[in-house]
Parts: C-alpha cells; sequence; structure tokens
C-alpha cells in the first residue's frame, strides 16, 4: 500500500544522479502527488518516459504553488536559483541537496528567501546524470537538515519537519544538524575520502607510471574508487568548502607523516588496533541499516 | 583433467591466508602431489581434514628433498626460515610469499642458501588464518618472482622458472622483477593504501568522534576498507620495506597539501582528470583478467 501523500506537488529543479532519484522516489512512495521537473528539455523529456516525473517546466517561476521544490543542481547552480527565488519572491517552500550547507544556507538569508531548509543526503554514485538515478538511492541513508538560524518560530520549525518527512518517506534517516558542523563533519567523512582518492592515485601514477597500476591488488583498487569522480562537480564542492577540506588534508597528511616515518613497530600496531575497532564500529552501524547489501554496489 | 604435475612433492611452511590457499591450489591443479605443511599440530589437523595437505610435519629438516618448498609466514619468520636452512645446508629450492623482498632476498644471499628464488603474490585479504584460505586466491593476480642477483647462472634460472611454472598453474602471471624495484613499486600499489586507510581513519575519528563515522557513505568505507587489516603482520611488512613507504607516504601528503589548499577550481579539475584517466585504465587492465569478478569480493 502506497504511504500517504503529505505533500501533493513536488518540484525537483535539475534531473541528475540526487535529482533524479528524488523524482523516482517521491513517484514510488506517493503516486498520486504532481512531480514537477526543471532541466533541459532533453533530459525532461527522458525524464518524462521514464516516469520519473508527472510533467517538466522550463522555469524556476513555474515552480511556484508547489508545496515543497528541491533544488538538486550542483552548488553554484543552487545559489543561482536560490537568487532568482528571492528575486522573484518565490513563496514555495525550498530545499536543496548540495555537499556544503554554510554556502547555501548564508546565501538564502542574505538574499532573503522567504521559506527555506538545508538538505543533503548522504548518498552518491562516482556516476552522474539522470541515467544513474534511481528510487532507492536514499534507502537507510542519513540526511542532513538544516533549520536556519533565523527560522527558529513555529514556522520555520514546520519547514523543517517537511524536509525530515520528506526525507523519511524517501527511505533515508533525518539528521538535524547546523551548517558549520555539518560542513566540518562532511570534509572529512565525505570531502576527504574523495581528495585522499585522487592524492593516491596521482602519487603512485606520478612514482610508477600508469602501466604499473595494472599489478596491484583489490586494496589498491579500493582506495582509488573514488579517483573516478566527477572533477567538475568535485571541484565545487571541495572549493566550498576549501577551509575544512584543508583541515581534513592536513590532518591525514600529518598522520601520514608521522606513521611513514616509523620505524619501530610499535607505533604502527597502536595506530591499526585503533583503526581496526573503529572500522569494526563503522561495519557494525553499516550493517544495522535497512540497506547494508548496498554498501558493496556503490 | 588436471594439469601435469611437475612438482610431485611441495612443502608449505605457514599454512595461514596464503600459505593454506597455495597448500588448497596446489591440491587442487595437482591432486597426486604430495603436499607437506609445516605450522603448530592444531593447524595442521585443520588442514588435513581440509584436504589442504596431504601430511604434516614439524620441522624444517623434514621438508628437505621435496621439489619445492614455500615458506608462507610473516617476514621474520621468513628471514628465521632461511638462516635455518643456511645451517642445514638444506638442499631443496626454496621460495617465499614475503611482501616485501629486498631484506629477504639479502638474507638468503649472506647466509648461503643454497637454492634460493623470491616470490610474492599479489593476492590478499584483511582476514588472516587458515580459515580464510581459498584454492582460487591467486586466479588472475601478478605473482613477482625476484631471482636473487647471484643466481644468474643456468641453473638458477632453471630455480626461478620453476617458480614461476608454479605461480601459472595455482592461476596467477608470473611478472620478474629485481628486489629493489620490486620494493618501491608495492610501497605505492600495496603498503600505501594501508597506511592512507588507517591515517583517514584515525584523523577522523579525532576530529569527528567515533560515533559519528556512522554517518559516512561509501567512499568512506571504501577508502577505510583496509583499516581492518591485522596491524602484527602489516607493521612488520611496513618497517622492513621503511624507506620506500616514507618516500610513498611523503609524496601523498605533498598531493594532499597541494590539493587540500586549493582555492581555485582549476587544479583541482586537472587533478580529478588525470586521476579518471589512470583509474579508467586500471579497470581496464583489471577487467582483462580473468577473475575481474573477485575485485569486489575481498
Amino acid at each position: 500500500m502506497p504511504a500517504p501523500a503529505p505533500l501533493a506537488h513536488v518540484g525537483v529543479v535539475g534531473l541528475g544522479l540526487v535529482g533524479g532519484s528524488v523524482a523516482r522516489a517521491v513517484r514510488r512512495v506517493w503516486p498520486a502527488a504532481t512531480v514537477t521537473g526543471l532541466d533541459q528539455p532533453d533530459v525532461i523529456e527522458t525524464a518524462r518516459r521514464a516516469d520519473a516525473i508527472t510533467r517538466g517546466v522550463a522555469d524556476l517561476a513555474d515552480l511556484d504553488g508547489a508545496d515543497l521544490v528541491v533544488l538538486a543542481t550542483p552548488v553554484p547552480g543552487i545559489l543561482a536559483h536560490l537568487e532568482a527565488a528571492a528575486r522573484a519572491g518565490f513563496s514555495s517552500l525550498l530545499t536543496d541537496v548540495g555537499s556544503v550547507k554554510r554556502t547555501v544556507v548564508e546565501t538564502a538569508a542574505a538574499r532573503g528567501v522567504r521559506r527555506f531548509v538545508g538538505g543533503h543526503p548522504m548518498a552518491g554514485d562516482t556516476r552522474t546524470g539522470f541515467a544513474a538515478s534511481r528510487a532507492d538511492l536514499f534507502a537507510g541513508r542519513p540526511w542532513f537538515v538544516t533549520a536556519p538560524p533565523g527560522a527558529a518560530g513555529p514556522a520555520g520549525e514546520d519547514d523543517a519537519r517537511a524536509v525530515d518527512a520528506l526525507a523519511r518517506a524517501l527511505g533515508a534517516e533525518p539528521v538535524r544538524m547546523a551548517a558549520d558542523a555539518h560542513d566540518r563533519l562532511v570534509a572529512y567523512l565525505s570531502h576527504l575520502p574523495q581528495l585522499v582518492s585522487v592524492a593516491v592515485m596521482t602519487a603512485a601514477t606520478e612514482a610508477c607510471g600508469v602501466e604499473a597500476l595494472g599489478l596491484s591488488g583489490s586494496g589498491f583498487a579500493d582506495v582509488t574508487r573514488l579517483a573516478a569522480s566527477d572533477g567538475d562537480l568535485w571541484s565545487g564542492i571541495l572549493t566550498a568548502n576549501h577551509d575544512y577540506v584543508e583541515e581534513a588534508a592536513r590532518a591525514v597528511a600529518a598522520v601520514l607523516g608521522r606513521l611513514g616515518a616509523a620505524r619501530a613497530q610499535a607505533p604502527l600496531v597502536a595506530a591499526f588496533l585503533e583503526a581496526n575497532d573503529a572500522r569494526r564500529r563503522l561495519d557494525a552501524a553499516t550493517e544495522a541499516r535497512p540497506d547494508a547489501a548496498r554498501e558493496t554496489t556503490p
């Protein structure tokens, strides 16, 4: 039996991996709801044929009146849409799925967007675009929800709850977090793995030549899987969060310097023991999720 | 039809993940061959019940007369066995599966081991011990073969070819490489991923607390999978190869420092593009292997 539809009309701006998956998931859980997409005409056409949206529009103003509009473009596009929404006096509730929250929440506040709550589902793929989207992308994943500091009143809290409800309906677990705490956390948990993956690939290729990489094993493959990620997308995220990304990169470089210089086994054994313990706890937390199987099929 | 058995008697010293897998694989491809294992009595008993060995012995001297003896203990044990073999005037051909080759080859030469060829199959698992061993561990994997510098004569070359033949019979691809080149290569391709995985786990846990790790996604899981590895085993490998490990750790720390400090997108986009290309080539090389499916099931 489909879940009830507290949102009768959802707008999605940008039908890529995340936006396309939001649209598909809303269609699945609330088949009676209207799902309006905004993207290039060919993407709209593809999404309509895939039944991911019920109709397409070409302008943000056409989405005013929806119960919730999800901005799912890369971060620069999110900022541009927030500015456009403020200029147009857009009255519907807006949320986003951007990987950084400070710049998004600050822009919404500074421009005077009427109703905005930041969001960030911790779900992704090295592939991008509508073709990679799927309705179960968010199943069992955390979905950060960042209410703007000025929105502490009852109306603001209602808006934040609406975004919580969307996340939960799509199978995710809403996690309330302030923008600054969010950005520092994802610098370590999400942005750092990207940077490390690229750095290992860069260093190994420079030192050994790309041909020799074929002699590597599954460990190298794991650590460098994110080196397949989209550079345009990630360079935008990494520069938007550059202070915390730099902190995290320096922290790892410092540990690498300390462990790499070790001549005795004791400090290495100690570091492995602590990392073993953290990994065990991570595995336990991951296995507790309803979608544990997904972890191995990125 | 089973392959012919050029080796009628194979000895395996240390029936852990790699030694146990060597024994199982020899039993599978050469069912008529004698496979003698040397380990603790309980491990011998388990291996015999699993039909991984045909008999067990308690002393290296009991293996003299075998066509090939594989030293499959951690590196300190390999060095100790080589010293014992030299003292006893051991006459059978010895090889090893150690992750570093300089110290092993140098010890064999310095102690005057009669017949020795270094080896290193690039196959592993974060789990260790006989329980994790399997006959197909080496399928499609590179197996480095390091003939000692002094063994260039016809007899030495025959010995190296015998190790090539073992690797090929077990499904691996023998790759001849001098000890120094091997140790530098594996510092980047194998030891560095271990160190980076532990370093990311350490830095993230210190900065965010272990509870927050449960909010991470599949990227963090990939990059930190090797943080589950055995610290006793790996601290021995890392310190035995400390000069090249330190070089590799510094190289990655330098790239991390440069990319982490980037305020503009251009240098990041360039780094991702090069890493994307290297990752595509690595995927192509991996997919060309007969066991491509194994890469995702470590």
